[in-house]
């Protein structure tokens, strides 16, 4: 269905109107000939103020994630596909399997419908690559120049199927620390979209669903203790927040943190470094050492984990820190950056 | 503790920067001194990407809605007690008892820090007043002039602990339609809040969670058939939505429909018809005939449902229009709003 024809009338209406939002007529012809025609159809009893589900009992992981990404469309992907794939691997970061999304759109007037209409296309694609099923949605149009273009919400629901705590608070002294693939492409991506900048090869976003990998973990029965996907703030950022919510202290080489050439070439041009750089397909684990080995085996039999590789550990001191061995050997501290190396990354 | 200090250091950040969305060390400070003091302790694992919960088996109900309201504060609330109260009334209008909140902050670079933590003890009080646990959060910050203040979307997860299908497919012939108290507050409040308008009295928004009132009419055993809170587009588009998802005709008395004097009064300087403004506090229920006594009784118990009263019936033909028999007496079709009355007013 993603090419299909939209029955919802973008000739008569080029660009997203205020009323689109108001809850009357024109709001109901855009919920009903767009958004339920590409995202499934209404429920028997009529759409209602929330969805009523049916859960197995037991553990349930729920997040939320607003996606504010500016260009809206850049290369690998657009805002759409980052807001499912943003919320199905914060479910997935927990060891769940995501079941259920929530889409709440918040329009600034004037937004091309067609540009509307492909961000619904790119949602709906990547719903079903992740198997995850839109549920609810709220729509909301602001005045031009109160917003930017579109801004979007998605929350999930995801069910746990082990009995894994994964965790920042259970990694363990020792663990090794493994990487699904080499860092910073979707922050570059990004960055060179919105700057117009013509590096010699594109460089795509590596915006991915994560569930799939970390369900090849789970089956395999690694005893993961934490995993982090490692999006605004990259590597540098998750690695501080886990040491500091386990008082943990976490050494990572500089010299085995993959960055691909063409990311190390752009990075130098613009003054970045990968380590500070946003993923959005990237995550780490943390396993025991003796689980390592076959851990990197399962990762790089998966094709969102070819690239894996062993980064790091956890230290037998306690801290809260990361130290960074550098390339040239000497060990220093890895901060969390102070504000941010880009704004609105995702 | 609504009136807490905030460990946040207001004074020296007094409006929020784009670095408090950055997914660094200033981001981190936002959410651990402000948004984690008023909304509870992390868990005992660490922050993570979502968060783990328990249920117990059967049907819950899953609901989002985005908050765009302008002005942030109005008489009788502001945007973070609304953010609350729209998605707990989203669940309690699927019967479900209200459990677990989301909580996305979009925020406009240069929002008062001051601001900020009115709103965020806002929404702790709300959220307290309503007995719904905030368990995960996001928080964005968009450049100045590419937002407007604050957005906040919730995502809600309530269960369902009855046997009852409370959804618009399920009304039948003959139901009666019951509101639980006099319309068009919110709206009313809101556009005196922006224009400045000083009426006699000041109209204070009607906002209020309702999962008391419909537990009350559960727990009376009533045999509910729909519920609807009437948001955008008023009285008039809910029982449109509805006719048209049950193919059903709705008829209306005017003369029955409860509106304050004060806001009539608005309505006919402002040129707006009640029917269609906003109300954050109001509901319509629709029961069996046999069971409209006692579910008034029931309402007319509560605190939010004294000025009960029954304002209209479905009939026994097919259609799926909504009938107005006006005050004058004459009969005609209450049509859905064609845009809006006001946009922005949730």
């Amino acid at each position: 269905m993603y090419a299909l024809r939209c029955p919802f009338p973008i000739r008569q209406y080029p660009h997203v109107l205020l009323s689109h939002g108001g809850g009357g007529r024109l709001m109901n012809d855009l919920i009903s000939k767009m958004f339920i025609h590409a995202f499934g159809p209404k429920p028997a009893s009529g759409l209602h103020d929330s969805t009523v589900l049916e859960l197995p009992a037991g553990k349930i992981a729920f997040t939320t994630d607003s996606f504010v990404v500016n260009p809206l469309f850049f290369p690998g992907g657009d805002i759409g596909t980052l807001a499912v794939n943003g919320t199905v691997n914060d479910l997935a970061m927990s060891g769940a399997r995501p079941l259920y999304l929530s889409l709440g759109f918040i329009i600034e007037e004037g937004l091309s419908m067609e540009d509307l209409w492909m961000i619904v296309r790119s949602i709906k694609k990547a719903a079903d690559l992740a198997g995850i099923k839109i549920v609810t949605g709220d729509t909301k149009v602001v005045e031009h120049g109160h917003g930017d273009g579109i801004f979007i919400n998605t929350s999930g629901i995801g069910i746990i199927e082990h009995d894994l705590s994964i965790a920042p608070g259970n990694i363990k002294e020792g663990d090794v620390i493994l990487a699904n693939g080499p860092i910073g492409r979707h922050g570059i991506a990004i960055m060179a979209g919105r700057e117009g900048l013509d590096f010699e090869t594109t460089i795509e976003s590596d915006c991915a669903a994560l569930n799939g990998v970390v369900k090849a973990l789970l089956e395999a029965r690694i005893e993961i203790h934490c995993l982090r996907d490692l999006t605004r703030g990259g590597l540098a950022s998750a690695l501080n927040e886990i040491a500091r919510d386990s008082s943990k202290i976490i050494r990572i080489e500089e010299a085995s943190v993959p960055v691909e050439e063409q990311v190390a070439s752009a990075c130098a041009i613009l003054g970045f470094d990968p380590l500070y750089v946003a993923n959005e397909g990237r995550f780490i684990a943390f396993v025991p050492a003796a689980a390592a080995c076959e851990a990197l085996e399962v990762l790089r039999a998966h094709p969102l984990g070819q690239g894996a590789c062993r980064i790091g550990e956890v230290t037998r001191e306690r801290g809260g820190l990361v130290m960074l061995k550098s390339i040239l050997g000497a060990t220093r501290v890895l901060d969390m950056i102070s504000g941010e190396q880009l704004p609105r990354i995702c």
